[in-house]
């Protein structure tokens, strides 16, 4: 098989693996491709979690003529009984002859194993072709296994001059409605969508994605970062429709119906940030949208704790008294050195949406 | 011919016309390609001032081939003897059958008497094809020709959190190295770079193309807003290298050696804008790119004199105490409807430009 055919086949299951965005949660996104002859004989991915693994789906549609042939997975098989058996043990049943993987597992019960009981059973395995593109697909499962902690994307919205609200507070529609959509589409990509009391009081934000468009997908949770606990019982994102979290740090305190309270370290009034990325973490939360006032915001990137950063510039002037995008002093944050790297950059109606990364983050989730 | 071979020819002659980019100042590009049987029998573009225009070119290419061909032109042909003489004559004199062209010329020496000479000549003229696309191409020429004044750009360039400078005035190097050649791309298309008496006293800069590119231009002029006269006899920019205006206020007031004072309409030590730009367009300066601090921008965009605004946005943070990128209150400014338009936002190394564009300024110019 030549190398651009092992590409082409892995694109084509990276294509099907992005068919489970927003299903898979908390499990990775997945696709295979099962090729014999240079022809496509088995197609699958993992659609949702507890139901079939990518590599299950495509050796059934490939039957019989699995035997022989090459397996393109995007990530490392698993090797552990979870709620399925393993997938490298079924594709050494099926006789295939050769795998392809994008990228390693880095989830502690797979984590090589896969790998290598396809190669105790003497099948040929070739590792990390598009790996990068793979990786970045499962980001938030990748933080999770290799930091402990989810993928933190930071959204920010302002006008042309970096100002996200007149002096009085006003902010409402600085973006425009295309944007607006956009944020919802961000929204369902993400486990949870996290925000502070402060936006919580002043906005009462529902925290839900709200689109027209059929396409399934797993509702994110909503975390509130409230360390006196002072979220109203009236607060829109207590209304049971979606798990909800109260992250606080009272001792015995009691969290309103509708939310779960967890207590986390605080020091002097404030979150320990770091603390509450990890009780995430622990309850299967593997990525976080941000969608956080100046203050909050500020103290995530000077915290280092900010992996991406989704930023939408609105053609709108604010003017100097107007009030500053991130409270802080970020002399030795975010964009030190080693900084930010430019990921995107796209109009989204006559705003523009910008999508700068973490060089720190990738080399910590997707360094060999 | 049809609909579709007028556009694809117009094409052609507007990629000819930007060829001319940078080096017909203070006359328009302008491109033009004879079509005979559909075949291209003819190609031209104006190169420089004084010399042949397009449509010269082009028939001399084509020879005795204009004969009953149909002439492409992406600007109304000229009506008067300037340097050259009129074009409308050498296209009735070569014969052609007909003429497809892209936008009027709103010069008042033509102004329509171009497309009337053709057709009292009993040649079939069509117009608008690529309107929009000849106009922008001709924003400054057009702009003076309407509006008595230059097109403006507005330069800026900030942090992701819209500052320019550490509180201390600290601002070398927020935008990278890709950003910072770019803006000598975009001086080079400009008639002029303007700035304010603080930059030249704080930074002291050349304002000088500076480009790695062996492409023939026209060195851009220079222009300082200097009420008082302050420019320094040792600012680099009055280093007699290229035309220069220092537009001030003072009655009797003399300009640097290597300079020429412009007396302007002042108040209260403060430059009239709408004259300077006047002035500047009496001397042929038909578009500007303005590379100012927070206050001078602020200002011109306060009276509604910023028609096209480049921002780049680089992956730094400075923090709220630094300096913002505008001073002014913008509440009925270039933001206020009809607003501005997105033209189109970009990678430039790890930083982004974006171009919006004052819709107010596009119906000025470019409206029927």
């Amino acid at each position: 098989m030549t190398e651009h055919a092992d590409h082409r086949y892995m694109q084509q299951a990276l294509d099907l693996a992005r068919r489970g965005s927003f299903t898979t949660r908390p499990n990775p996104m997945v696709g295979c491709v099962i090729v014999k002859d240079d022809v496509v004989v088995g197609e699958g991915w993992h659609v949702r979690a507890g139901q079939a693994h990518a590599e299950v789906h495509a050796l059934r549609h490939a039957g019989a003529k699995a035997q022989g042939a090459t397996a393109y997975v995007t990530l490392e098989p698993c090797a552990h009984h979870g709620r399925t058996p393993p997938c490298y043990q079924a594709l050494i049943g099926a006789g295939v002859a050769r795998v392809v993987v994008a990228c390693e597992d880095p989830f502690h019960k797979v984590a090589g194993r896969g790998i290598a009981g396809l190669r105790e059973a003497g099948i040929d395995v070739h590792v990390g072709v598009l790996r990068s593109q793979a990786q970045a697909l499962n980001k938030g499962f990748i933080s999770s296994a290799r930091r402990g902690r989810p993928w933190v994307t930071l959204k920010l919205g302002m006008s042309l001059d970096g100002r996200t609200a007149l002096a009085d507070g006003q902010s409402q529609w600085i973006t425009g409605a295309a944007a607006r959509a956009d944020v919802h589409r961000l929204r369902r990509e993400h486990c949870a969508i996290l925000t502070g009391i402060g936006t919580v009081l002043a906005d009462d934000p529902a925290l839900t994605v709200r689109l027209d468009d059929p396409q399934a997908f797993v509702p994110p949770w909503r975390v509130v970062l409230d360390s006196a606990l002072r979220t109203p019982h009236t607060a829109q994102l207590v209304d049971g429709a979606v798990p909800t979290f109260i992250l606080h740090g009272v001792t015995g305190g009691q969290a309103p119906r509708g939310a779960e309270g967890i207590q986390v370290a605080s020091q002097g009034g404030r979150l320990d940030l770091l603390d509450c990325l990890t009780a995430l973490n622990d309850r299967g939360v593997h990525s976080v949208l941000v969608e956080a006032g100046a203050t909050l915001a500020g103290a995530l990137i000077q915290e280092g704790l900010v992996d991406d950063l989704v930023l939408y510039v609105a053609p709108k002037l604010l003017g100097s008294a107007a009030r500053p995008l991130l409270v802080g002093d970020f002399a030795s944050s975010l964009t030190a050195p080693p900084g930010l790297r430019l990921v995107t950059a796209e109009a989204v109606g006559e705003d523009v949406k910008i999508n700068w990364r973490s060089l720190r983050s990738e080399s910590e989730c997707f360094a060999p």
